[in-house]
């Protein structure tokens, strides 16, 4: 008696459910020292200690668990707008910012506050197969864009794939899971194509970037800010990642001035929050993550974790493009079919996540936000499975 | 350029917010002393002290704001469970519990599980309006069943308004806006009604309490745990009024084994969670209201507050029922348009919220979750209102 659609959702479930249940078997069976779990986006870093601090000096507040506005605390989002100036020369006001219940709660808000029923919105793949679900919510339609072997968006394909019936974009830079950045130029690409179609079919198209990894990239790599090159931008960010905080669901939306149908759109925002019943982001964790606006984990250890992993499997033979951010290597699959790829690993106690999780087969995601040891440890493994897909060949 | 269907929600969200500010334009112009303001359900006592105590201690814990399952950690769910046996006499798992952001997260989530396109949602007059937008968010309809004097559910009505598409029955006890709690004699009642129909239609016909208001209640009155008297029932709590902690949002769902389809439900209400983008229960109150499940704020301080209201009010001649629970008082309005009324009262600076707000015109709802002093200043002001209202008639 559960809701139609749920039960397609429970049905796909209990099959990612069966891999986890699996790998808690494989822990139990041979010791968590043997097992090489690169399955989950944990990250495995510990916050900033300036997190915890900020949240004690929070408590001496006697009012720090009250109701505020469905948008959050102004003084939280005049810090947050203030940091963001700073750091990308952007121009926010407090009004330009709603607190979220983190990047899921975000991007959950924008949807619902911008989609009709059978409104199309368009993905790039490789993408977070959860994203089809949100858009779903509001009775949206998922439309795929295809990638080139850099998981650069197709851009002949994105202007084919953008209709009078499209509403927005979904964007995630850093990339989960190629672990890839999308340049300025492929983002000048890309806007370039979304101001001619708004042109033409005289309509807005919101650009929605979903940035829970802006801050975890390596050598030095620039993620454009995308408020700068296209008006109907909203960025939804979670402090998840970048401060280690993925059980707080603390995290924000920016809507900048600029957006077509601004403050109608700042009002449906904050209604949204309200309605979907997040009311408004945890209180005591908005104002202590307004204490940390510039701080992040250490994000060293996911470079050295990259680096260990990324030209151990280059060694063996392995064939990838180097993470240039997120905490995610998009491994080529030695096998044709990369789910076989992925239950023939775990002979070796190797879990990953296959590439059609994110419509994207021939491919497997391996998170980095582990443990350094398992990952040396794991590359032996990594050289026996291959040497054993070697002799089939 | 937002959806259609939140365009009538900013237009009709711009009226409430008239409100507010006219509120904080009263304050300004005439200082916060002279201001008597019924309007705000926002828990007025401090939470007790073990609850920042507890928020330290879980500090240490370097896990603390780490991912965990979607329906909330496995010893939070066992120590809630347990509270509730102990206090209620249930038999419940930790299986049983799904934690969930605040009640409003709780209900979406709930509606999310079980609703297709045009299931009736019922609703008991006078209900809180925001139970109309979560149950459109999963497009169901909304059917009103009309309450007796003494605020009780028209049993007739009731049994009148359940057809083949009814799904669900929210019932909100103790009850805001009207400060009653359903009586086991009123429970018993409803749920003869639900049972036949349930039989009479072949289908299963949840029960959805909302709860957050079951711990405040006076002179000793019982709240029936709605579990023991169906078995499709669903239990949704939140500890934003008991704990006074609103802001952190966080509660939980009962789903009790005997339910309908329970494997399932449990699976879809874990997975809505997910999907609607809250993920989770934030971690860390999570593991502070753990230790605190036996304890309330302060409520003799709202018993205190609802006497020296009820009885200023009937010794000045307005008419109401004496409140049994929440915070909340309904007051017979002395003119017949309660929103004229409203409207006269700001003339003494007096702000209530009409009936119509609630489906129940005639009435309106004062808070008295306010400072006790400014209660006692508010009845000379109530009494002149009186008076100049009486020299009309």
């Amino acid at each position: 008696m559960i809701a139609k659609k749920m039960g397609k959702l429970v049905k796909n479930n209990s099959v990612i459910r069966e891999m986890f249940e699996e790998g808690k078997r494989l822990v139990k069976q041979y010791g968590k020292e043997n097992v090489y779990d690169f399955s989950l986006g944990n990250p495995s870093v510990e916050p900033p200690k300036q997190v915890n601090e900020a949240i004690e000096k929070c408590l001496e507040d006697k009012n720090i668990h009250a109701y505020m506005s469905n948008n959050g605390y102004e003084d939280v989002r005049k810090m947050i707008a203030n940091s963001l100036n700073h750091r990308f020369a952007t121009n926010f006001k407090e009004s330009n910012i709603c607190m979220c219940v983190g990047a899921a709660g975000g991007l959950n808000v924008a949807l619902k506050a911008i989609l009709n029923p059978e409104d199309e919105v368009i993905v790039l793949i490789p993408y977070f197969m959860e994203y089809r679900n949100y858009i779903e919510n509001y009775n949206g339609n998922v439309v795929e864009v295809l990638c080139n072997e850099d998981f650069e968006p197709d851009i002949a394909d994105f202007e084919k794939k953008i209709t009078a019936k499209t509403k927005a974009v979904i964007i995630n830079n850093p990339n989960n899971p190629s672990g890839m950045v999308y340049s300025e130029s492929v983002i000048q690409k890309l806007v370039e194509v979304l101001s001619k179609k708004e042109a033409e079919y005289q309509q807005t198209i919101y650009l929605i970037s979903d940035e829970p990894y802006r801050e975890i990239v390596y050598d030095g790599v620039q993620v454009p800010y995308l408020t700068k090159y296209y008006d109907d931008t909203l960025v939804v960010y979670s402090y998840s990642k970048s401060l280690s905080l993925p059980g707080e669901r603390i995290g924000y939306i920016v809507i900048p001035e600029e957006a077509d149908d601004f403050e109608n759109l700042v009002q449906a925002i904050t209604i949204a929050t309200r309605i979907l019943g997040f009311v408004n982001a945890p209180s005591l964790l908005q104002k202590a993550v307004a204490e940390c606006v510039d701080l992040t984990s250490d994000i060293s250890e996911y470079e050295k974790n990259r680096d260990i992993l990324y030209h151990g499997l280059i060694r063996i033979g392995y064939e990838c493009k180097k993470p240039q951010g997120a905490f995610y290597l998009f491994l080529k699959s030695p096998m044709k079919n990369e789910r076989e790829f992925c239950q023939l690993a775990k002979k070796y106690h190797i879990l990953m996540v296959p590439g059609s999780s994110f419509a994207c087969p021939g491919y497997v995601r391996l998170a980095f936000c582990t443990d350094t040891k398992m990952i040396e440890n794991s590359l032996p493994k990594f050289k026996q499975l291959k040497e054993e897909i070697e002799q089939y060949e």
